[in-house]
């Protein structure tokens, strides 16, 4: 009996990895290089390497690729890539396509991961809810009567403050200005250049610019008040954000995932706290906010489910 | 042959409008009163007299209500009605099965709008879009893949400045307080309070607490430079508002409803440059900015739709 799998391809960050994963989502065997300055070139290398070593009795039915940035789904075109400049403009999928004949379906990495954990993570109890990728940057998925709603969800540059600062994006005052690691880096930077008193001085033979996120939520578990503060106030704009999304899609359950989540009790309970202040008490009430449980492997999964069940609300390209 | 016909009401403001709609959305009649202080018994009234009325071998096959108010549509229930009080927290959907015996469905006034502009206004030509109604305060309502989002959609609700004023719903630096009539009356006046020089102090005897939209853009169209200033600053958080949507939905068009629209030249056309700046230009490039072509039927047209069509993505409680 032939078993079907499908490759499935997070493109991301500065790696790429790319999965075998089976019609029961089990990832059957993984992938990983950083993307480097020819990424196109890795990702072909790296699918070529799982087709040729394809498991006996094994049909492979298409590629999922999760994309960091915005995609033009109907054509598989990568609008936008911020973390890799050349995917940018790039007509990905019929590159990919062209390449193996095989299907291949383009969507945003976040999207993906949100629809991971709707068919077999944290998202499966839920009919209707939507994700918050926290890293580097934010990035939104979001489900809403089981399906993934084939748009954007640039959750993460949307104005939570008018007159907030300028965004990579070009829009000022977004929710990632705030909320990201990013940001909670560079305000970190800022207090210690400006001599605030914190055990982060400390660190990195007090080079301030390799403070990480991690740095800065193991000093807040540590007590550090300025690693504390931080970590409170970019919970707080998370929070903001929350709301928002509650008040716009009344969800049964807000999914967070990324590093950030190990400061949960700090970072994620000042956004909680703040939300339920924002949103509409009716709405607020009945949404949990909750941590994924797939991780990093939820966009693998989400690809290979879109790829493997073609869900009739998602426009697959077949050739 | 028997013809299929629906009730679709719409209790938003301060009347209550109620009509018997053809199956080809025909609005076969149209009755309306102030909501007064028992808004149930003036709805159950209306309806009783269309039904009393109906013309012969046409058969009424549902009621739809659309409500200014946050519904929880499982139950048909009003969780919250900012502007008719005593309709928050009534099962109103199973009041008017029990007084009727016939399938209810309750729906968000802006919801229900949407839904009407797609089947047969401004959104026939678009899957994907967004419906925002500019009036004393500001609704919206989501359709994507052609069909109504079945969520809260309080896009006005949506913090646009995090440091902002405290609005009527618990949240503070609202888009509504920003954008809506509401926001811009509310700031002709503390300007004229504060000795502005401008047309609108000579209006209603100078009882400037008289003043109204419609004066303040009509005193802009004849060059009132105050109702200039005013219309343009709500326009500019406007536009952050439709950016956020643009970020969010990546949609095919924002339609937009409501008396503001008289001011489209100076508002609608300063939230377009406003949403340009922030948007993904990648998004913002493949968005219509377009007035809605219903107006007041649109929630009308909307409920019907949902009634007697009533749309797989919807969930119908049949009794």
């Amino acid at each position: 009996m032939i078993r079907h799998c499908c490759i499935a391809g997070d493109i991301g960050g500065s790696n790429i990895r790319v999965s075998l994963v089976a019609e029961d989502f089990r990832i059957l065997s993984k992938l990983k290089e950083p993307s480097g300055g020819e990424p196109l070139v890795v990702l072909i290398r790296l699918i070529q390497e799982l087709l040729n070593n394809l498991p006996p009795a094994m049909s492979c039915c298409g590629i999922g690729l999760a994309v960091a940035g915005i995609i033009d789904k109907s054509s598989g075109t990568v609008l936008r890539s911020p973390n890799i400049q050349s995917l940018s403009g790039l007509g990905l999928g019929s590159a990919i396509k062209d390449k193996f004949g095989l299907p291949v379906i383009i969507e945003n990495d976040a999207n993906a991961a949100a629809y991971g954990e709707r068919v077999a993570g944290a998202g499966r109890d839920f009919e209707d809810f939507v994700m918050l990728t926290l890293g580097t940057g934010i990035g939104g998925g979001i489900v809403i009567a089981g399906r993934l709603l084939a748009v954007s969800a640039e959750i993460g540059h949307a104005t939570i403050n008018m007159t907030g600062p300028q965004c990579g994006c070009g829009n000022s005052g977004c929710l990632e200005s705030y909320a990201s690691a990013t940001a909670i880096i560079g305000n970190a930077v800022a207090a210690l250049k400006n001599d605030s008193e914190s055990m982060l001085k400390d660190l990195h033979n007090g080079n301030i610019y390799k403070i990480s996120a991690e740095d800065i939520y193991n000093a807040a578990l540590e007590g550090d008040p300025l690693a504390r503060t931080l970590l409170r106030d970019a919970g707080r704009a998370l929070g903001i954000g929350i709301a928002n999304i509650i008040n716009y899609f009344s969800p049964q359950a807000v999914i967070l995932t990324g590093g950030l989540l190990g400061a949960w009790n700090i970072y994620v309970e000042a956004a909680m706290a703040e939300a339920s202040k924002r949103a509409f008490p009716e709405l607020y009430e009945r949404t949990r906010i909750i941590a994924s449980s797939l991780g990093d492997d939820a966009g693998t999964v989400g690809m290979a489910a879109l790829v493997l069940n073609r869900p009739k609300g998602l426009k697959l390209k077949k050739n």
